[in-house]
């Protein structure tokens, strides 16, 4: 009722821009594949959640966990997924579990370092999971530094084997999924010690449980870590060896091995250039699933927004208003949407980065991976940040419900906060990314060329004076290009001004520039993501879909701008641009309103999904909510609660 | 050994901090009983929460709950408690539970609005938790708006007696803390319908559970609303009333009755006056308990950030760096910091108003009444936001080991969660407090007096140009100042020009002026803050404390600020003065480097309240990780988990 006539106000076809939409976020599956999944999806119970996950007790999620990874390869065969439509069928469980990791992060980390006669060994075990793997690299004390690990493989020449070993407590193996009750293998990252000489990291696929009776092996030490705030299907393990005897075929000899004679031997050069490409391969599928969650959030936001009516309406005060009807909830609502789209067309360019280097590293050409490294660690740092955001400002958006669990929105916060933190820890990845903005402008100040998007760093800054068009695309373009022209080589000269007076550039790097690295490098992500943006929109054939999405991007452009005001000012833009800018903004959350939930639906996020009794297709919101707490909530199983009886009765 | 030598650096006397910071958070308790309380409670293990908690299902959170209620009456009445030291008693249970709902919330609304004898015959019967009450207030689809509320309770002239009635699915009680399971009575806001005529909400203490078996009475359906994201051992619970037959006894009678001939009858003309002095006291609170959300999550993470190492010192390659030695964890963890040393402020500044406003109000003066909720309303926004958000900063400054749920930190963020919505949703108050704010303008051009704190919007905009000292409090006072003038006349512009054309005043500020609103009601909270902190700040006599005090103010002004540099700039401020004030920033981090153990450590946060094994005072953190992990998670009880054997290993 409600819903569906807010959906016949939106101006456009939504199922074309479905379309468009799901070429650029599912570019390896076709629309009519991705629709006939998602009707064979949700008819396997175990492949999807439900309300009553939420209240789960941590031993009825792992066993969830297990059901659903058993479904999931169940479906796979017999479904003959590819390895994106796989993704597809994980999206609908929308949180970590064994096996997903197994599937999807440590069977790539093996066949990446494996020999030819290793993957041929293990790949079918993999399949049927016979054989379940776990990527076991942190450590209790080292997360980040991977020259830092401490956990030693020692090779014994008289046994020809490996002695693993856990020499302190902060070598233990922590965090790591799949480690804590599932898996029978792990692919652990050791210092290789031959003949008392350290080489250095290096990974041995490890068995550490018995294949039948699942106990630990003899000299491991294993288990869960314990409970967090969400993923709780996924058993994140702690792994302590006790000088474990490990036979030699152990070691992945795809890059190096132990010869016959004991020596270590190198195989192959490339190895630190693959396995870079790999940890960027990493970063650069948090950045392209990121999407997904703001997709969900986003839909709940909105719809309950068209729901939800509160206090009178000025113009007829017997009706109380809907939610999104109130400015201040449009531009919560509408700079969620806009952020959404920005990563949509920010995935798209950062695929197509990837996949040229993919390309050229074929051949081992691997003179795309600095750019992609700084790139991928640019992005994973604010999409994941903006993102988690987005799911915080559409709980927001929900009011009192946004606390139930039933909402949808907690958990799905609680599932994506480590992704701020793991595969990189933000900071680190962004201090990472602004180093390579310094070293080009170095390059550019010597005359070197540099990458496209890097090329406006060698131009003038652009002038921004005069009367401006407060709503063009280029203009905004152009303050983000001054905007960071300015503040790169504002850093690039801090960072010589040091190095001329003798400061070591680690020390300049860990004490002096931090912080104004860091904001520094957050005024190159808005060239670079509003780039993308108006290259996206550009796709967009049909013209009031187009519109409708331009829209969005004005709000993108103009709330990230704002806080650069300053530096706007100070680059010749007059106080006028900048209020008409705003005035542009506002207007464009008037603008985005009809459509609103048409840019949303045209994802298509099924309720299986969504899991929230707010964000329902039908709207039936008050219902759900009763429905819920009557049926499906175990502490209304009796109509007196055990314990009052048990602790409370007898003491009074 | 490693903290140890940390509190070897701190160049001031913390037990004199201590002393100071007390009196200033807990000023109707002395500093010698808040340590003999300390030491009391965590002797009584059922007032205290355990790593075990983490690991609770919502029936053992439940039980806790209740255990930890009848502890509280325990010691409440062993040690008669006044209600400020029943508070200290409740901050060592983080997390709400119906029991301190009872006592703190329901009580007051009870005898806020209980006539003389209806005081007596229930008091006692609280304090020993033989009647347990909640507020019954919020609607399954009404929240913030009270006059939308639907519940009816109609009187019945011939019976002498009310019958109370849930119309439709969105009149249901929903959220109300302590109705779930544990309540016996619940105070009901119902609309007042007598001879057909609707007299509005007033309130009706209803008894809803039989008193010994605490079954629902007939015509009470009542139950758990389900999960939320933390305070697990809260009951927040619905409730429908399906013409229940009440006696007229019910009716709440300080303000008005139904008398002897059937008819409404005002009894205490101030009634809405008094009422509305208990909304502002609620939202009082929240501003006044928030310190203890930030302490406890600062107290983590610095001192993990002075134990965990990470990546080689550039100075001495082969040992590792602290985290706090990086310049970007010195930015995070001290702006938390400052913001702290804010909210302390802050907290003293409204609780003088408050009680001035008290005093007043004994004479039912009511003349500060419009001030203090102003004020207060702009504080709970702003001071619970940034509350969540220092919570969230400091998470993250722990890394991976931030999410697992031992370090403490993810149930403190969920459990304060909600303060951002309930009492009064941030934006809502916030929009309140700037209609204020542009009511007091109007008042200037008028030539009225107005309120000190508002007197400087009355004065010329401070001159911002020429040479300025970059860390003067009173220059950077005249910054916001200025920030804040400029954006509020201007906002009073707008809204003047909306009337002129005939917009309706209601419309203006639904549809027109939100946006700009909110974001002039923050330039006001930091002239109205940082007005508190350096008069905070002249209340501390010794030099080097005020001076390691000082460096936290600079942080917080000139961090908070960043973001107006275009006004400023706009303002005659020029590039170098803001140049500096960064400069000054970034010093302050260094100079506050070997003091922040101290500054944190002065609020003496007890290991039993943090419940953290990254923040023990003792530092042993990984050995805590890993005996957590062993004994305490119950995942681990086997050493192959069962779900293994039952679901997978039959479909291998």
């Amino acid at each position: 009722m409600g819903l569906e006539e807010e959906r016949q106000k939106v101006n456009f076809c939504v199922t074309n821009l479905s379309r468009f939409l799901i070429s650029q976020v599912l570019p390896e599956v076709s629309f009519e594949r991705w629709r006939e999944l998602k009707e064979k999806i949700i008819k396997v119970p175990a492949l999807i959640n439900s309300l009553e996950c939420y209240s789960d007790t941590r031993e009825d999620a792992l066993n969830r966990g297990i059901r659903h990874g058993m479904a999931l390869r169940d479906f796979s065969i017999r479904e003959k997924l590819t390895s994106a439509e796989r993704r597809i069928v994980m999206g609908f469980f929308p949180q970590l579990s064994p096996y997903i990791l197994h599937y999807d992060f440590f069977m790539n980390g093996f066949f990446l370092q494996a020999s030819e006669e290793q993957k041929a060994q293990f790949a079918d075990k993999f399949e049927t999971l016979e054989v379940v793997g776990c990527y076991a690299q942190t450590e209790l004390g080292h997360g980040s530094n991977v020259r830092g690990l401490e956990t030693q493989a020692i090779y014994h020449a008289e046994r020809d084997e490996f002695i693993l070993n856990s020499p302190t407590i902060t070598s233990m193996k922590w965090w790591i999924g799949g480690l804590g009750i599932a898996a029978t293998h792990a692919l652990v990252v050791a210092k290789l010690i031959v003949k008392e000489q350290d080489l250095g990291p290096h990974t041995f696929f490890v068995q550490i449980r018995n294949m039948k009776t699942h106990s630990p092996l003899p000299g491991v030490f294993v288990g869960d870590i314990g409970p967090k705030p969400a993923n709780h299907a996924t058993d994140n393990g702690f792994l302590r060896f006790e000088f474990a005897r490990v036979p030699k075929s152990a070691m992945l000899t795809r890059f190096a091995r132990i010869n016959d004679k004991g020596d270590y031997e190198i195989l192959d050069p490339n190895a630190l250039k693959i396995l870079y490409s790999s940890i960027v391969r990493a970063r650069t599928n948090l950045v392209k699933d990121a999407w997904h969650f703001s997709v969900i959030a986003a839909t709940i936001g909105i719809r309950y927004s068209l729901v939800r009516e509160q206090f009178p309406d000025p113009e007829n005060p017997k009706a109380e208003r809907k939610l999104i009807d109130y400015q201040i909830q449009r531009y919560k609502l509408f700079t969620v949407l806009s952020r959404l789209y920005a990563t949509v067309f920010v995935r798209s360019s950062i695929t197509e980065l990837y996949n040229e280097s993919e390309r050229r590293m074929v051949t081992f050409d691997g003179s795309l991976l600095g750019e992609l490294h700084a790139l991928s660690s640019l992005y994973k740092g604010y999409i994941t940040a903006i993102t988690l955001e987005n799911i915080e400002t559409c709980r927001r958006c929900c009011g009192g419900h946004g606390y139930s669990m039933y909402s949808g929105l907690p958990s799905l916060y609680a599932t994506y906060l480590p992704s701020v933190t793991y595969d990189g820890d933000n900071s680190i990845l962004t201090l990472q990314a602004v180093r390579y903005m310094v070293n080009t402008i170095k390059k550019i100040n010597k005359g070197q060329p540099v990458p496209d998007k890097y090329s406006f760093l060698a131009k003038p800054i652009p002038n921004l004076s005069g009367t401006q068009n407060p709503a063009c695309p280029n203009f905004h373009q152009a303050c983000f290009q001054a905007i960071s022209h300015y503040t790169l080589h504002k850093l690039a000269k801090k960072e010589a001004d040091y190095l001329k007076i003798g400061a070591k550039k680690e020390k300049v790097w860990s004490d002096y520039l931090q912080v104004e690295g860091i904001e520094a490098a957050e005024t190159f992500f808005y060239v670079s993501s509003h780039e993308d943006f108006i290259k996206g929109l550009s796709l967009i054939t049909d013209q009031n879909t187009r519109q409708a999405v331009e829209y969005l991007r004005q709000i993108y452009a103009i709330s990230e701008m704002e806080k650069y005001n300053g530096l706007l000012l100070n680059l010749g833009a007059s106080v006028e641009t900048i209020e008409n800018m705003k005035q542009t903004l506002l207007e464009a959350l008037d603008k985005a309103r009809n459509n609103a939930i048409g840019l949303i639906e045209a994802f298509d996020e099924p309720d299986e999904i969504l899991n929230s009794v707010l964000g329902r297709r039908d709207g039936n919101v008050y219902q759900s909510m009763l429905n819920a707490a009557k049926y499906l909530n175990p502490i209304n199983k009796t109509s007196v609660y055990p314990g009052i009886q048990q602790y409370l009765r007898p003491k009074i």
